[in-house]
């Protein structure tokens, strides 16, 4: 039975997570920062070692093609992103790509003949530094003009950014692909989370991924004098966040297992130790694995919110500021994961995604699917991150054989 | 019965209210910032206008001085302040320099010899852009090099404010005077409150100024995934802060009836949506009007940060970054403020105040008095601090006659 090769997947790990490397022992590569497009760089050099040719497209989706004989054929997607979080960890996105690009030579070595295209593919600020799933979405034709005037943190930075990467709106928006071009996406990645490490399960096969969605709640009060103004005149906006913020965990930890609610930054206005804060927004993010628990939890927050405000006399202003629907994955794909799983011997389960990955993008344009692979402790987003190496090693092997049954 | 000018009193308060306006009604001058400097230039134009000589000494503090016979004789300073909180109001601060300087004035043109020499004084940076009480504890010699170097806010900022102005850290410690050349210290303010507006009092002798600490409290969790850590797994820092938030509102309101405090700004580590936070650190401000009721109080709050840290399995680390004691303020300069409003037909009453004042920094080297005139809804630090000129009128002449009574 067909295996990759263990020691060049690893080499092409390393060389993929030295850059950006942090002293704690995780990464730092934000979209389009010099790390970032250094370790797209190392990518770009490693397919050209391998005789293939680095493909950009007009998202910057670093990709590289194994044709097949027919120029018609659609193409069998395999990726994830090389992009991280500030100080994040070593495995979240660039395992996947080390991952796709072993699959790809290991086919490729082996001769076999598809008769589709395969691609490994690199997306764009996964992590959303400017815009989460940027280039995924960007590829399944899911993003709108407007969607690139609203980045996370400055416009500016997202446009320097876009120049320091050779970028542009409008090369973003023409990176859409004909559905009818795409055979599929698969996407091995680090769970992120326990269930695997504790129910000693090698593989988790991906069920549906999360829909997210993020909110400004604000609470409106009045700045007064911190000295001067009698506390029971006060209108603090303060108390009612600090009361929303308590009641909003209260609710899903209560009422909504299946689903999380965390408030991430609030930001005080004016924001000064001797003025009694005017307006106090907390920076909300709610997720959920079907539409409608999402739907009923975000009326409960919005009721929570109001019976904050109403506490201490505030008004309250709930924005959601973008929303991103769950993406059940397809059952066809789940099959192949599940039986490659199998005849490699390795135990498997099959559960939703917390997290929110490309797939999700592609999941509307073709059939995607994602396999999971422990996370020990469960820590992401953090240079605690770690999976051992074994474990990586099952995941290539298992997207290596489910790729095979998709592609013929 | 002498009376100070009212039409001079108002042309010299519009003069010196146009600089740094703002649209909404207030005024906006930050120290060293233009508007600051402007209007400093132009209480300089109108001291030399009134035939006097602007003194400007190491610490940028502006002042005049009305000289008596005896070069030997101790000095009575009148003052307040010209900068302003951002977005402040118009009479925080200028009221108080342009009564003193009506008073000098009205005592120069009744042509009244005193014993003693009266000064005008606008002390640098009272509202602590930069180091608060900076123009008045470097007169009264309490500052040391080292209070220099923890600005508020940017270093960077601080050092080219100091720039712009011409000032030196070595020229603002050579300001402190000798306690033997003070023959007291007199301000008039508004309240910033509303006592006086409440009770239809005129007047409101201040007994003694509060004293004010600062403190950083911070809650330390564990960052993780927001999307792939279970609810129940979280060491979600928000959650202590906002226990601890409420939790401070209620200890004082319910057991600390002559103190405050205000939770102003709260920072997120590291602060994104999809990340349980690690470190929130709430910025505490309390205000005691005795030292006693002020130890009592930070015991008290750092037993609830405590107790909210252990709720949510949290640290917690509550650091006192600087305090200013409690000033009473002199019977005999309290006594004469109280003659005087009697004797020119005003009601007065006598209470503590609750917020900081260059009063304070004097009343470690003088005696040292307040008086207070009615602020229309308590309003301050906001466009929408207002106090009727009638009002205005009677404070200045309030602080005339007390000024005559302590000069002989």
């Amino acid at each position: 039975m067909l295996r990759i090769n263990e020691d060049r997947f690893r080499t092409h790990f390393d060389a993929l997570t030295r850059i950006g490397a942090t002293d704690a022992g995780g990464l730092s590569r934000p979209t389009f920062s010099p790390s970032h497009l250094g370790a797209r760089r190392c990518f770009r050099d490693l397919i050209e070692a391998a005789g293939l040719v680095c493909r950009i497209d007009g998202a910057g989706n670093h990709s590289a093609v194994l044709t097949c004989n027919n120029a018609e054929a659609p193409t069998l997607l395999l990726g994830s992103h090389l992009d991280s979080v500030p100080d994040g960890g070593r495995f979240d996105g660039t395992l996947g790509v080390a991952a796709a690009l072993e699959v790809l030579l290991t086919i490729k070595d082996a001769a076999i003949l598809l008769p589709i295209h395969l691609e490994v593919i690199d997306f764009t600020d996964e992590e959303g530094t400017y815009i989460g799933l940027l280039g995924s979405r960007a590829l399944a034709g899911a993003l709108q003009p407007q969607d690139l005037e609203h980045p996370q943190g400055k416009k500016d930075a997202f446009e320097a950014g876009l120049r320091r990467a050779g970028l542009t709106k409008a090369g973003i928006l023409s990176a859409a692909r004909q559905p009818e071009t795409l055979a599929g996406y698969l996407e091995l990645h680090i769970e992120q989370g326990r269930h695997l490490e504790a129910s000693r399960i090698d593989i988790g096969v991906v069920t549906s991924i999360v829909g997210i969605a993020w909110y400004h709640v604000a609470f409106v009060g009045r700045a007064d004098h911190a000295g001067t103004t009698p506390m029971e005149h006060r209108l603090d906006a303060a108390q009612g966040a600090s009361a929303f913020t308590l009641a909003a965990h209260r609710v899903v930890t209560e009422h909504f297992p299946i689903c999380v609610a965390n408030i991430g930054e609030m930001t005080f206005v004016p924001g000064a130790f001797n003025i009694v804060p005017e307006t106090v927004t907390a920076h909300l993010e709610i997720r959920a694995p079907e539409s409608s628990e999402g739907e009923r939890l975000e009326a409960a927050i919005h009721r929570e919110a109001e019976k904050a405000a109403a506490s201490f006399g505030l008004k309250v202003n709930l924005q959601r500021l973008e929303a991103i629907a769950p993406a059940p994955m397809d059952d066809r794909v789940q099959r192949a994961l599940r039986d490659s799983a199998e005849r490699l011997g390795l135990s498997h389960r099959s559960f939703p995604s917390g997290a929110g990955h490309d797939a999700q993008s592609l999941a509307r344009v073709c059939p995607a699917g994602m396999l999971f692979v422990p996370s020990v402790g469960g820590f992401s987003h953090s240079s605690r991150e770690y999976t051992k190496w074994e474990d990586c090693v099952h995941g290539a092997n298992t997207l290596l054989h489910a790729a095979l049954t998709l592609a013929t």
